[in-house]
C-alpha cells in the first residue's frame, strides 16, 4: 500500500509538497511521471531513466494486455522487476487507449476518431483524429464494460472494471487505477452525465474487484462541465477505499480551463490522499498543474518530443532536425548538467537526428526528462518558499 | 602521429601482444574495433560505448563524406570533438563502400550487385547481393578514381587517392587508411591483377596526398590468390612512410582463408608496425585472425546482429525474437557483467525486440560490445601465456 504526507501547503494556491511511501520507494511531490507505455520509456533503459531524476513511472495496461499480456508480466515477478526499475509504480486502467479507439456517433460526438489516436496518449491527437472525420473501430459499451477488437490480432476483447484491476493485480504496480470512461472532448453534456454516472458505477465495482495490496485511485471525470465534475468528485472523494484519486478526460482545451477544473474538484478529495492529473504535462501546464493542487501527473511530451528531436531548454524549445545546428558547439542547453549536454554538442546531436540514428532520439530523452524533473524541482522549491 | 610497441610475440602462432599509442591513448592490441559508421555507433552514445571497454573505433569516410560532409566534422573540431569520443579512432578510405555499389560486368564478376549492398559492411551481404543479380549503379573507375552518383542526392561524386585523403584529412581521425579498391569474392585473376596495380599506384598518391598528421596504413590486396597477395605485401610493406598496414578485400570464404592470407603477407609486413584486418571479426573468426598476427579489426557483427535481436554469450548465440524467451528470467549471459545482464533478464529484453522497442536493440548492443571485448581480452591473456 501507499502512505501519503503533506508536508507543507502554499498560501499563495492550492499546491502542496508531500511525500508518497510506495513499496518501491518514496516521491517527492509534485512529481512529473514519465510514461513507461509498454513497460520502456522509450529509447532508454530503466536505469538510464532514473538517472534523470525520475522518481515514479506509469505503465499503460491496455498494451500491456495485448502485449507481452498481464502474465509475462506476472510470471517475471510483477511490472518493477520485469523492467528493472526499483522505484514506484504505476498502471493507468485502460479505459483511455479502449475509448480513444471508438468514439464515435453512439458517444454523442457528430465525429469519430481512427484507431490511430489509440497509440497516443495526448489529447491533441485524438481532437485532429476526430477533426478529420475517421471511422469507428467496433468499440461497445455496455453496463458491464466495453467490448473492442485487438488492433493487433483483431480478435474480440473485453475490459471492464473487474477486468481491468484483475489484469493490473497481475501488472502488480504500486498503484491501481479504477476503471474509468475518458469522454472526448466535444461530448454532449447529456452523454457526459449518463457516462459519468457509469463511471462511477464503474469506481465502485473497481473498489470492489481489488484482491491485491496494491493501492488504487479512483478517478474523477466531467469534462469541462462544473457541475458534473463537482458531483464525481464528490462521489469519488466520498467512496470508501480509495487511496487517491485521478484527475481525468477533458481537461479544457486552454491553459486555464486545467487551473478551473482543479479548483472545483480539490474541495471535495481528502487532502491527506494524494491526486494524480492524467495525460497532462506540457512545460507551461506545469506550474498551473501544481497550483491546482495535483501530487503528481504523468505526460508522454518529454520523450515523445525528444524523439522527434525537439530539446527543451531553459531558452526554450530546440528543434534538432534543423539544419543550421549542424555548426553549433554548443551544448544542447548551456544551463543544464545531463550526460548529453555535459559529453556532446548540438552539432552532434542535429547530425545524429539528420543521418536517421537512433542514438539522437534516445539523447534527447534523457535530456528532456532531465529538463523537466529538474523544472518540477524548481518548483516544489518555489512552492517551499511561497512563491507559487 | 601513432606509436606501435611490440610487447610479446607467441611462439605458437603468428600472434602478438602489442601497445598502439595514438594522440588520444593506447590501445591494447590485439583489440577489436567496433565500427561508428556515420560517427556512431548505432544505438549507443559514444560514451556508453566506452563502458563496454571499447578501445578503439572506426567511422566511414563514404558515410560522413555524404552525411553531414567532412567539412562540418572538421568545423566541430574534427571526429574525436564531433562525436565525444576521447579514445583513439580511425577512418577507412571509403573505397569499399564506393565499389561495393558499382561492382559490376567491367570487374570481370559475372554478376552485379546493387546499391543496397553499399550500405552494408560486412562481405555476406554483397555476395547474396551479387547472387540476385542486381543491377549496376553508374561507377566508373579510371587511373584517376571513382565516379559514382550520390544515393542520397542521385549527384555525380568522386573518390581518388587525393580526395579520400583530404577528406580523411578533414575528418580528422588518428589513422587513415590509403585510398583502394576493394574487389568482390568472384573477380578475375585477370581483373585482380590489373586492380591491384592501380591500387598500388593509389597507394602512393594517398602517401604523397597526405597533409597532415595523421597516421596513414597502406592496404595490402590480391584478393585470394597467393601471389598476388605477396606481390602487394611486398609493395605495401617496402612503400615508405606507412604507419601501419590494412588488410583488404576478400579474405577467403572460409575461415582457413583468412589465416591463409594472413600467412602469405605477414612476412612481408615490417613486424614494429601494427597490422589492420578490414572488415572481419565474427566470433568463430577471432582466434584466426590474432593467431596470424593482426593487430587489430573492424567489424560490425556485436552492433549489427545486436540491432537484430541476436546476443552472444558464453553459451552461443541467442535470439531474442523467439517467444520462448518472454518466460526465462536468467540474464542475457549468466557468465557477463554488463549493465544489460546485471540489470535485465531474457523476458525483458525479449519483450523489447517483440514490442519493437528501441531499447532493446541498444541493450544488446551493449551487451554484445562487452561480450566481445572481454572475448578479445581473454584471448589476450592466452597469448601472453603461450597458449594462442
Amino acid at each position: 500500500m501507499i502512505e501519503f504526507t503533506l508536508l507543507r501547503k502554499s498560501k499563495k494556491s492550492a499546491a502542496r509538497i508531500g511525500i508518497l511511501k510506495t513499496p518501491h520507494g518514496e516521491v517527492m511531490t509534485p512529481a512529473i511521471v514519465p510514461v513507461a507505455t509498454l513497460a520502456a520509456v522509450k529509447a532508454l533503459r530503466t536505469d538510464e531513466v532514473a538517472a534523470t531524476g525520475t522518481q515514479m513511472l506509469i505503465s499503460n495496461t491496455y498494451h500491456l494486455h495485448l502485449q507481452p499480456g498481464e502474465d509475462v508480466v506476472k510470471s517475471a515477478g510483477g511490472i518493477n522487476t520485469f523492467m528493472g526499475w526499483s522505484g514506484p509504480s504505476m498502471t493507468d486502467s485502460g479505459g483511455f487507449q479502449v475509448f480513444s479507439l471508438g468514439w464515435g456517433k453512439d458517444l454523442g460526438v457528430g465525429k469519430v476518431t481512427s484507431a490511430k489516436a489509440a497509440s497516443a496518449h495526448h489529447p491533441d491527437k485524438i481532437e485532429k483524429a476526430i477533426a478529420k472525420g475517421n471511422q469507428p473501430k467496433h468499440v461497445t459499451i455496455t453496463e458491464d464494460g466495453v467490448k473492442f477488437r485487438s488492433p493487433l490480432t483483431g480478435d474480440e476483447m473485453f475490459l471492464g472494471p473487474e477486468t481491468s484491476i484483475a489484469i493490473q493485480g497481475k501488472i502488480g504496480a504500486d498503484i491501481m487505477f479504477a476503471f474509468d470512461e475518458c469522454t472526448p472532448p466535444g461530448a454532449t453534456r447529456d452523454y457526459m452525465a449518463r457516462s459519468l454516472a457509469r463511471t462511477h458505477r464503474w469506481a465502485l465495482r473497481s473498489l470492489a474487484a481489488r484482491r491485491t495490496k496494491q493501492a488504487l485511485y479512483g478517478i474523477v471525470q466531467g469534462s469541462n462541465y462544473e457541475d458534473l465534475r463537482k458531483e464525481s468528485a464528490r462521489f469519488i472523494g466520498e467512496a470508501e477505499g480509495f487511496d487517491g484519486f485521478g484527475i481525468g478526460g477533458d481537461l479544457g482545451e486552454s491553459r486555464e480551463g486545467t487551473k478551473r477544473i482543479l479548483k472545483w474538484v480539490a474541495p471535495y478529495l481528502d487532502e491527506r490522499k494524494p491526486r494524480h492529473l492524467l495525460g497532462m504535462g506540457h512545460v507551461e501546464d506545469i506550474e498551473n498543474i501544481m497550483a491546482g493542487g495535483a501530487d503528481t501527473f504523468d505526460c508522454t511530451v518529454p520523450t515523445h518530443y525528444a524523439r522527434h528531436g525537439i530539446a527543451f531548454t531553459s531558452k526554450g524549445r530546440v528543434d534538432f532536425t534543423k539544419a543550421p545546428l549542424l555548426k553549433s558547439k554548443e551544448p544542447v542547453d548551456r544551463a543544464c548538467g545531463c550526460p548529453v549536454c555535459t559529453g556532446y554538442r548540438r552539432n552532434y546531436v542535429a547530425h545524429l537526428f539528420r543521418a536517421g540514428e537512433i542514438s539522437g532520439g534516445a539523447m534527447l530523452t534523457v535530456h528532456n526528462l532531465w529538463f523537466f524533473n529538474g523544472y518540477v524541482a524548481r518548483l516544489r522549491e518555489r512552492i517551499k518558499k511561497g512563491t507559487l
